[in-house]
């Protein structure tokens, strides 16, 4: 048996008009002067900020606001934020917004309390000591960041995506309303719940020891969210569809469905990093992108995952050889990434990159993949360029 | 939608020999005088107590020991447990045990916190505004009390056993060694393996919204352990199963399993209650023997549930009327009851309540339920006693 830690302290709001609750979760969890942290203007037009400011107001809470994190957030913007922090004497991080804004806080807290130049924990150069404390208010279900101990920044400099794993990271509070997505654009929409699956998955396609429980728990997850995707891609504005997936999200990467596996094989993920840093595609898009060759390319040494995500997850008949059942759950795969409008290869996300491209993103990737380099197979540099080409 | 509240702070540490981390969790929880509680001298007898001595002497905390707590935890220990906080300036409990010695942790805690007479709480006179921070050494797979936010005292003067349930009880820590529950007798294994099960059924028996993610993920468990439970009433000593009661055990009553819903029915753990004042029977057993009655009488108020628990927990074919599934839905959990060496009614407890006796229980558990009295039916206290009687 593989041990395990489990420590998901988020204290998770949700539910409708939740967002009113946030002054009173800040001040619950110490904080005094905040920085507000979002990305686009949605926020600012749909009214949730004026909304968020009224519940800090009515606490008597100081606030400063930085907008501006974008999909693949910066490291400039990071820096920015830091530096208003401690002009500001910020003691409290609010990420109003999804992955973005939310990982772009992370990277702040741990630059202001840390010191020194934050993109070296991001470059696997030093562990953080501590995170200023970070809530949120969630507007999109994807990443799970609003739980989860990760964050995922992108320098300009050479483009480069990296994600850093803390506990510090772990928000105090995250405040739900599954109502406030339902203004996503259908492809953003799309592209999360494919980013939800992919975290379960990711931690599902293992080799050595695993635990039914967890299996349960993931399958029954993955069920559910593919189900509700498809009924999100057809009827955008179905609430209950919306909460399942929002609670899904976070529940697919708060490291519930990987307990008792040897950590996971995160080789899509990093693949996928080396495509959204070189091209600034959408994340979901990318993952369903490079993800099917990427299954034909290591299911031959993680057979019998393979065999059981095809039958428990996505229904396939125990018919054939095992190889039969795995490759059409592979292809169910795709055809449900097809379905929710999602691409099934490179060129579908509108991006063709030339051979040396290809090359160079490979060699990216197994020179930034620190530690563990796949668990269903291990891919060496050539593996990863193999599987990238299998995916154009 | 039912908005919902989710916090399980608990960190969890799992897996072999965990309990040498006993010392570092207790330090990185700020505790420096400690109260080490226990039940029965097994854990004595069996080594462990030394081992978690060891860890705190490893990192110089100091402490006392008050062992004694029994199953039905009595307050006139909670008292005792309180005095020597007081008098030794404890400062952290550390509970090593089951339910029992962490339900009593919990009560010293709450009554060297708050002050006062601790039962106020329990008879719902007052609400606790912390608690003593609280760590775990779990040698037994059952309460959940490990995660939850739930402690059951039973006050000796006219044998009433209580719950209190605050976010302020939540263990800091817990470390789960599954190895350490392979010395339990055999009834006690399946005792916890059904107090597991219920605590997952009694969310999920409700009227009102409910969440596909949240009943894919009790389905899932509940699968898992009563699998499991069958395994270890052949074979107690497998490490695998173990592990998947053990961990299922938390995740059973931590609150995951309910996210969504409208709280739950926690009618036949009230049930169980009166009968586990008045006769000291155990908590799983008591769940057991009256478990099968309750169904009977309430599945006609709550019918979609009870068909849908039936075909895809119990594997019920989808073949005949709605009742017909149901039925033998309620029969197989009773089937599986039998299997495991669980009673499936009171006589079989091995007590036999006079007429007078089961008013005296049905009244008891109508004035003391706090609150809800169902939400698969409500309950009257004349339907309480007819429940009773159907479980004679």
């Amino acid at each position: 048996m593989n041990g395990f830690k489990y420590y998901t302290p988020t204290k998770v709001v949700f539910g409708e008009n939740t967002e009113s609750q946030t002054g009173k979760l800040v001040k619950e969890f110490g904080g005094k002067k905040i920085l507000i942290h979002y990305g686009g203007g949605s926020v600012i037009r749909s009214g949730l900020m004026d909304r968020v400011k009224a519940s800090l107001d009515a606490e008597g809470l100081e606030y400063v606001i930085l907008g501006g994190a974008v999909p693949n957030p910066r490291l400039s913007l990071v820096y920015e934020g830091i530096e208003l922090c401690k002009k500001e004497n910020v003691d409290f991080l609010l990420a109003v917004g999804g992955g973005s804004a939310i990982d772009s806080a992370k990277a702040i807290g741990y630059g202001v309390y840390n010191g020194g130049d934050v993109w070296d924990f991001y470059d696997y150069k030093r562990v953080a000591k501590g995170c200023l404390p970070l809530g949120v208010v969630l507007t999109l279900s994807a990443t799970g960041s609003e739980m989860s101990d990760s964050s995922v920044i992108t320098k300009e400099e050479g483009l480069v995506k990296r994600g850093y794993s803390s506990d510090y990271g772990r928000p105090k509070f995250a405040v739900m309303n599954p109502e406030l997505t339902k203004t996503l654009p259908d492809y953003q929409t799309a592209c999360g719940v494919t980013d939800i699956c992919m975290h379960t998955m990711e931690r599902y396609f293992v080799n050595g020891d695993t635990l039914d429980i967890t299996d349960s728990l993931a399958e029954g997850l993955l069920r559910t969210v593919m189900a509700n995707g498809r009924i999100l891609a057809k009827d955008p504005s179905n609430s209950k569809a919306r909460a399942e997936v929002m609670w899904a999200g976070s529940l697919a990467h708060n490291g519930l469905t990987g307990c008792g596996t040897d950590g996971g094989d995160w080789m899509p993920h990093k693949i996928e990093h080396e495509l959204g840093g070189l091209y600034d595609v959408a994340h979901g898009a990318g993952l369903a992108a490079v993800w099917g060759s990427w299954a034909r390319y290591v299911y031959k040494d993680c057979m019998p995952r393979f065999k059981k995500f095809a039958i428990n997850v996505m229904g396939v008949a125990e018919e054939g050889t095992d190889e039969e059942i795995i490759l059409k759950g592979i292809e169910a795969v795709q055809d449900w990434y097809r379905d929710i409008k999602m691409p099934t290869n490179i060129r579908e996300l509108g991006v063709t990159p030339t051979e040396e491209e290809l090359v160079e993103m490979a060699h990216k990737c197994a020179v930034g993949v620190n530690g563990c380099k796949g668990s269903a197979k291990l891919l060496s540099e050539n593996d990863m360029l193999a599987s990238l080409k299998g995916a154009m």
